[in-house]
């Protein structure tokens, strides 16, 4: 059982760097980056709050469970923005070798029950999996519209911009939440806010 | 809707100052203090990781959702070092009004879920808010163990001093994980390391 504990707790420690992974989006009041694990941590609250904006085959627990264990490979594979350029086949064979070492330092049940989860939050297929999806997509526009332009600053990007990248995966598990974002964002560049 | 969505934001933006709490304990490397939404992810974590140390009656999934809420009200609150000296009475005042304030941003059905959560796990009498209390009072010195000493060198705690602090509220929900501690603990100390 010690050995197990051990396990366990050493996954647990090597989990603990994913509050060193920084995102491109800053907090609300814009004094620092996010951290992928307060971002984890978020979402879960997202998951909490927005429930209604779900279709009814989604398990909210589910989702829980997966935007836990969402970001974890970042820990290896870092964090990709939204608006960067990456090679999402190259970025995809990382986190997979992440996942092989990370969820490989738990006891093999755990490392095969963890890793469906997450398995399934990638593979965006679910209910369940394509509203995380939706909640990861939909919290970065909202952290910067707080902030005053945050990430959208740094990239440079424009309201188009914004829909190509984060438009259609929000609509696909959580259609309510691209309609206030898009009103949102629409009033926010209509001002001429950035 | 609009109006609705509205309220669930405004929450979900407030509720982002938690990232900003900050607690005695640090990261597993010690390079600063962890904030207590992180610390919250951390624990979500570990109740997915360490749910077979948990009785019967527990259900993990509830567990996860008190540990998504249980610091929130350190926002208005601020963190209390668990060897810091405080007046209970006083701190459970600030956090029912912390808590009147912050799930009062919630629409009203929204509000009264989310705060009977937080107040079974405060209330510590269910066998999931134990669990899930077990996991508050242990993840620390796990923190402590990974990074040579942490809050306990800060506050020049002796192993009783410890034991005093969290063994009861620990072996309450989850006593093999008391027994884990002790032993590391104990093996800690004896090296001399602090």
């Amino acid at each position: 059982m010690t050995l197990r504990l051990d396990q366990q707790i050493a996954f647990l420690n090597e989990a603990d760097r994913l509050k060193s992974t920084l995102r491109a989006t800053t907090l609300c009041d814009g004094s620092r980056p996010e951290n992928s694990a307060e971002h984890s941590w978020h979402l879960c609250l997202y998951a909490l709050v927005l429930a209604d904006q779900a279709g009814p085959q989604v398990e909210i627990d589910r989702v829980i469970r997966m935007l836990i264990l969402h970001d974890l490979v970042e820990i290896d594979a870092g964090d990709n923005p939204i608006y960067g350029d990456f090679d999402q086949t190259v970025v995809e064979q990382q986190e997979q070798l992440a996942a092989e070492r990370l969820f490989g330092l738990l006891p093999d049940d755990l490392r095969d029950e963890l890793r469906a989860i997450w398995e399934e939050f990638e593979a965006a297929e679910t209910p369940s999996a394509r509203f995380a999806k939706s909640l990861d997509r939909f919290q970065p526009p909202m952290q910067n519209l707080a902030s005053g332009g945050g990430s959208w600053i740094d990239y440079k990007v424009t309201p188009q911009d914004i829909e190509t990248r984060i438009a259609a995966k929000i609509t696909r598990g959580a259609p309510g939440l691209w309609t206030y974002a898009k009103r949102r964002i629409t009033a926010f560049f209509a001002q001429g806010a950035l």
